[in-house]
């Protein structure tokens, strides 16, 4: 075999923190070889981020093997103990962040709104709206300030993060202590301004860094030391522990168990197994128990403003839901409009969100001032809309308490009319985002609302809805479409009242529910969720069909909101099934048109080691043996053992074979779970470079391979489903002269678009086929 | 390479068809020369029968690659609108058998129970008896006969068999038309016999049977040869259709669609995708609309006996629901008695299960005989023990036509009691099994029960839980487990009485489900058919509880009852995880005591093929090119492929390659998907023997692969991941005679069982660790 150390370059995707030295290897690199060399750039939270990919796979070297086989059968039990006492954190810990920003939510929102009610009460209206538009934009400030300056990863749901991490991707920055402690404060301000935006999807944000954190032991820079927290530091526990994580938020944000657990299933997860099934399910059990003693303790008025039942947000339990076969006609038609409209947002969402990145891209102020003018634009509207509407006299049939209401609450704002009327726009719109979820599902109320109200309602929350997302502060997604969907919903209920028997309220359940099939795709997890919200199983069977028609229907015209905004990020996300065009091209081709594999020897010089980190970016490298006249791989080292080793200064005299003690007395396995920063931080001496390193105790000798005559497609099978970072081609002819190695595929080597741009007459083949 | 004709024997597991003729070649054979040589043997319907393994891998082959490129977009869209259109069948067949059985059995069971309360009430008790024991007998014996003589395979709940058969394993005669009538009639019969077994196991089998159906195109002999269906006709898309069947049987077993969609995915299947979630989805929602629509019908008593709603089996919607922090030591306690029950149940229906086994091998007649005892037994004791209970005076607050109740259905049995008075035990016993449970979980009704009365009943339930199961009839586990949980749950809801506020019939519900957590060690899906079953969402953070509390514990003694059963009836499933002493033992070991691997040139001579056929038992062969002095792997050839060669008389004068067209001109497609039936069925001349066959097209040129050195944990991930028949194991050195493959691994070499009875010092390591 060759060894030619001028070209040591594979394309791999992570860890390019210092382009500027590379782009002086420019020659070494030879980039412009490979059409394949993607970058390993991501936009997140608007801010250009290198990232990584995980490690799944068993990393089987000498240390880990005799690691494995001096574990105890106590340790085993310790470690089983751990895992569930860890599922059993996450959900307690969820839940009480959870309890926390309701709390603070509804009593910084409940005051604010019941001083504006006396304002206008006293009729000193713009009193009100300076003092409503004031709290808003100070509100939208402090979280806007600490998301640009503190933790850009914080901005936005966070969900398309967490899915592309439990696919296999390392965004930095997303689960530290900052970027939840931000996430926090930040979810609670931006809610309480009353933008148009809700604390679900931050929630789940929420609940993964609260599992990310308790995984590590901590902070990154005050981690606890424990030995046994230690057993969770690789990146296969990490996903166990993060997946239960989000499906606690989910559960936290909607008290929903079982859809919580279902929504990281559907959605999140990439990777399942009936075993996290049962632990996240013990997550989600815990949540729902501290919620539920939450509201116990709440009930009674001890927590301020926070109502009875503050969280169980559309309750229409009581409400008898009798359907009949007619009425598949209009959920039907539900089903399609909340398919179309839902594609159609995620479409414009996509343009608005293009348009916010160039503007977010200008620096830190131009996003402030995004997100403030946001929110001055909806106080205006939320406070001012209102006198539009024109006043309703109540009905004679309910009491004086309840119409007009009076308080914070009620379903029948007074606002600025009269005596004995109410304004229903006010009703809808001075109310957190969630008491107006809840005044539009109200049922028996079919006379409540009038037309020209709820398209005012609709047409400002698509605006809003649109608008809001990008802005730099904590954001959910789920909030605004339910919003957007009850409108139209109930709009569409009151066109067909007269030949339906389904209520108005339900009308509004079932468009939000259309809607968020039409724009996010999900199915079983949303029926689940919105049973369990809207806590009545006779909705079951419509629900499921609306939802089924919907998510037909926004198939047809692009992928999920969630896709599109992977895709904006940039984060290299692996399809779970193969482009049809990718049985046509073989990963030996792949690897031609990469740069030539860099291969180590097993027994290497300190020097070449060093040469190859840093001349290279790779994270994996092929330990190549050389018997006589034949060579064969040994396996694969990684990055962070070569930095190990020097760091370690593991260095020999001479070339020779350690022992099995000998590597054992210097490293730790908890040393090798750890990543061990930059070549940049290693000093090496002169005389240590021509020193030997030992590779084959460090060398994972087992990697998953394939032969080169593989098709991409049934290649990338193997790499997603056995959750690969590194795919060791291997050649089919081994005759003198050929490397044991031809090639190691990344992630960022098997997605469909670098492969097009590298192949483009398969792009062509592909689209002459679409067209036939 | 050398290629020895003499030693052509891999083990693998398939098709012994002819084990007597295998005998003969024993030297060639050198069966003893391996240990991993397991039987493909698997006591199925308690008789021996040969399975074989399904092939989820793609083939790719020549044939594959053309007919992949020749398909027009509109074939891809008349394959993804036949794929729905069949979900939509599998949903829409199922729910209408579902109605049918529920219409027979309660038709049945109550005309006949009628028939009994009339010799009662006219106090003729013992001609009453012998018309309840000789109906139930004739009932018995229908069912049994037509198990025994026509489809042994339709005997117990099938649930285990399909598992298997999503796991890979075929078992044979398990789908077929005759397999699924059997077990809709037997399955009327057993049930309306009044014997201790519910109709949802059968019913998960009926809606597996009807997909495979559906999905070959009907019955083996009557196939719709229709081009479209044969897009169907592979084992990737059987396994979906399949796993819709199942998911639709579940769903009308209990109405719970969400519930079926989570048994299937919880509980038998073993790959799992998003795209499926959304298509078994979409079969269950048509599954409850055709029951919907069938209850609406069946109203206002257009169905015979079949009362209003009889599928809800136990809504307790109306319930109120309250409980405390205080209740949760209650629920603990049910949970862990249903954990060791359910464990100890697992334990004795083993014992039980084998002692009938021996039985069940001593012929038909005693498989019959078998049943008609367990018949008579459980008939005697339903109608016998009521007559032990004493007469309870009706609580004057009830109007006369509830209590005593004198029809079929109704709480307070009047049974032998005096006029104004019921018996206990009679409303319990004199049903069918679904009216049982309804009345045990009736609410509001503490006093209704006395502890005599439910201890009798929850001890002849456990007798014949115990002793029903294994009787040659279609028999489901779901209905005897939640018949002796509900009762333990009631008594245990009376000892507790005073000091929990929960109600009785809610601590039967707890019960129920606690015992099947116990047994079947489900979570996430049987909270959500117990959710929809009782139809009352605030159950649910007990039920989460209840159920977590069970399995944890019952997993601290055995297994669940399905991998029990999997296990005796020898069926080779694949579990998710390796075990921990997989790491200590590489492919290349396990390869090395197999007998040599089978190869084939690339051109080979049709003598060689026949020869090899008959003499090895193997599905798949190693095709291996020499060029010069190198031989390399081109790829696997299946057994099916060969004998499709041989059957269509593709032989060649001369040692060639063919041209692309040549095989396309012989083979379609169509014809590569088939099962080819065996060698004996093949006829080839003498002159025919010297000719030759290119086996290049037919060759699957892209096997997965694994290095020698890998450890069979890692292996076994990746066998299972990729869902895999054959695994090709490559060489690690390269030098001069190395063969290029050196061992080809399937699914019985990679089980645990069979890797230690070959390497029994594992083992020991094994043990040891454990005892340590």
């Amino acid at each position: 075999m060759e060894k030619d150390s001028e070209q040591m370059a594979e394309t791999t995707n992570q860890q390019e923190r210092d382009m500027e030295s590379d782009s002086l290897h420019q020659p070494l690199l030879k980039r412009n070889l490979t059409a394949l060399s993607s970058s390993p750039l991501a936009l997140v939270g608007a801010k250009v981020s290198y990232i990584e990919s995980l490690d799944y796979e068993i990393n089987e070297n000498d240390l880990f093997k005799h690691d494995w086989r001096s574990r105890s059968q106590a340790q085993v039990l310790q470690y089983i103990f751990l895992k569930w006492l860890l599922a059993f954190l996450v959900g307690l810990l969820t839940g009480l962040i959870a309890t926390l920003i309701n709390l603070a939510v509804e009593n910084i929102a409940g005051y604010k709104l019941l001083a504006v009610v006396q304002y206008i009460d006293n009729k000193r209206y713009m009193m009100g709206f300076f003092y409503m538009t004031g709290v808003n934009f100070l509100l939208t400030l402090v979280a806007t300030v600490l998301c640009v300056f503190f933790a850009p990863t914080a901005a936005g749901p966070g969900i398309p993060e967490i899915k592309a991490y439990l696919n296999g991707v390392d965004t930095p920055n997303m689960y530290g202590a900052t970027t939840m402690f931000v996430k926090i404060v930040g979810s609670i301000g931006a809610v309480a301004a009353g933008l148009d935006l809700g604390k679900e999807g931050p929630l789940v944000h929420i609940g993964a860094c609260i599992a990310s954190l308790l995984g590590q032991g901590g902070p990154d820079d005050y981690r606890i030391k424990w030995r046994w927290i230690r057993y969770f530091n690789n990146d296969r526990d990490r996903r166990d522990i993060i997946t239960c994580g989000a499906s606690s938020g989910v559960c936290a944000a909607f008290r929903a168990p079982v859809g919580g657990v279902l929504f990281a299933l559907e959605e999140v997860a990439t990777w399942w197994r009936s075993a996290l099934l049962w632990r996240t399910f013990f997550s989600t059990a815990v949540v729902v128990v501290v919620l539920r003693a939450f509201m116990e303790y709440c009930k009674d008025g001890a927590c301020g403003l926070f109502g009875q039942g503050g969280l169980i947000m559309f309750d229409v339990s009581g409400v008898p839901v009798r359907y009949h076969v007619a009425d598949l006609i209009p959920v039907t038609v539900i089903g399609i409009i909340g398919g179309v409209l839902g594609s159609l947002y995620n479409y414009l969402l996509h343009k608005v969100l293009r348009l916010y990145n160039l503007i977010n891209a200008k620096g830190k102020l131009a996003k402030i001032s995004l997100s403030l003018a946001v929110s001055l634009f909806t106080s205006a509207c939320l406070y001012g809309l209102p006198f539009l509407a024109s006043c309703t006299p109540c009905d004679p049939s309910l009491v004086d308490s309840e119409c007009p209401s009076t308080g914070r609450m009620g379903n029948f704002k007074q606002f600025n009319c009269p005596k004995g009327h109410y304004n229903d726009l006010a009703t809808l719109l001075l109310t957190t985002n969630d008491d107006a979820v809840r005044n539009i599902f109200s049922t028996n109320t079919p006379s409540e609302y009038r037309v020209f109200s709820l398209v005012i309602f609709f047409i400002l929350y698509c605006i809003l809805g649109l608008f809001t997302f990008g802005i730099a502060v904590p954001s959910g997604l789920f909030l605004p479409i339910i919003l957007m969907g009850s409108a139209y919903g109930r709009l569409l209920g009151m066109a067909m009242g007269p030949y339906a028997s389904i209520d108005q309220g339900l009308y509004a359940v079932l468009g939000a529910a259309s809607l968020m099939a039409g724009s996010m795709r999900m199915t079983v997890s949303l029926c689940v969720i919105f049973l369990e919200l809207t806590n009545n199983l006779l909705l079951l069977p419509i629900t499921m069909l609306v939802l089924l028609i919907s998510k037909s229907v926004g198939d047809c015209f692009n992928p999920s909101i969630y896709e599109i905004i992977l895709e904006l990020k940039g984060l290299p996300f692996l399809e779970a099934h193969p482009e049809p065009w990718m049985r046509n091209i073989t990963v030996g081709e792949l690897a031609d048109v990469k740069p030539p594999v860099v291969t180590l020897s097993g027994i290497e010089t300190v020097g070449r080691i060093v040469d190859v980190l840093r001349n290279t970016t790779h994270n994996g490298f092929a330990v190549v043996d050389s018997v006589g006249q034949v060579s064969e791989v040994h396996g694969l080292v990684l990055r962070a053992h070569l930095l190990l080793v020097l760091k370690k200064k593991w260095f020999l005299q001479e070339r020779r074979r350690t022992e099995e003690w000998e590597v054992r007395e210097k490293f730790t396995w908890v040393d090798v779970a750890e990543r061990w920063g930059t070549i940049e931080e290693v000093a090496v001496t002169k005389e240590e470079m021509e020193m030997y390193v030992d590779l084959h105790p460090l060398t994972n000798t087992t990697p998953y391979t394939v032969v080169e005559t593989m098709s991409v497609a049934k290649a990338l099978v193997q790499f997603r489903q056995v959750g690969l970072r590194h795919m060791l081609v291997l050649p089919k002819y081994h005759g003198h002269g050929v490397p044991p190695v031809v090639g190691i595929l990344t992630r960022q080597d098997l997605r469909a678009h670098n492969i097009l741009s590298a192949f483009p007459h398969l792009e062509k083949s592909h689209a002459s086929k679409k067209g036939s």
